[in-house]
């Protein structure tokens, strides 16, 4: 058993990968089956699982959410009322909503059980730089 | 190892918080590391890690989503066919498909790693009064 | 402790019910307290635990989620880039990222604590057929 704090410096909107740190810290707690947990701690980022071959797909993804939840500058989202951070604070929190949070993963044999194409990101959602804080607990 | 079940009883839609009482039966299970998973035995409700500080945005995220995913008598959602226990029934389970059902959070010293400002909330989906059944497990 | 490949044989997008297959193999492990994890091993399906009730819910779950993330014919989504596997390529990604790719389930005496209506579909994403991959683990 054993927890591990991943830093993400992230700078602007996107998907930022970080399947080696995560996978370098459970190769070097040595060859368990255990229950990987992640958990990002705001609630204007996401964690996903998705594809790490062509970065179109993050690209797109990116491109996806950003019309399904717009800035509050767009007249569609004119109801919302939390704006005070600017026009990316609440769309943030609501992707957040729609995203996950936390992610559990199978570890066999010391490695990830993610299949072949598959990466893990750090979605960032707000304009402005931060330094965002994803918790390991292996278990 | 231990399990307990929430009972959270909502009068109409929108975010319940119930951080305190997760936290407390976390505290009473002493110092320990562990993975707390949390399912809630409905789909026409969600659990949500989300910002505890601004009641707007717990008011927004319901806005939001009661326009992307809106009652059946909206004309835009006529091609729905569940809907003999009313206009909010389809869209619950959607909104239920959408976000989480289950939670994992990390455990150590006996508390919850949530961040500064992020707060567990059920997210009840449907306009008549429920009683709720989130069941967590101390791993 | 124990982990279980499931494969689930796809043809055309939908849902698919594997309750029983992974009800049945938990039972065998005896009648233990654990957390069960799922991952699907793929971006483009995702892992639901949704009402098993009335198949019309499952329908219209499809119905709804293909109108959000319509085809890459549809002119609302000429703008994404990741196309080359057809039009229903990039659509995949994006439901599998907006739907749950990893699921935590407690189990209390050798049973999935699971609501009485909750059952555990894979969202096929993908017109052609799969075998899909979904790696249990009891821990």
């Amino acid at each position: 058993m054993s927890h591990q704090m991943f830093e993400i410096t992230t700078h602007g909107a996107g998907l930022y990968e970080f399947t080696n740190q995560v996978g370098a810290w459970v190769a070097r707690e040595g060859p368990l089956e255990a229950a990987l947990t992640l958990i990002v701690q705001h609630t204007s980022a996401s964690l996903l699982i998705q594809e790490n071959a062509d970065p179109e797909v993050q690209d797109d993804l990116q491109a996806y959410f950003n019309r399904l939840v717009p800035p509050t500058t767009n007249p569609s989202m004119a109801y919302l009322t939390h704006t005070y951070e600017g026009p990316d604070d609440m769309p943030a929190h609501i992707k957040s909503a729609m995203l996950p949070t936390t992610l559990t993963i199978p570890v066999i044999s010391g490695r990830m059980c993610l299949g072949t194409w598959q990466g893990l990101y750090l979605f960032e959602h707000r304009t402005r730089s931060h330094v965002r804080q994803v918790l390991g607990l292996l278990r």
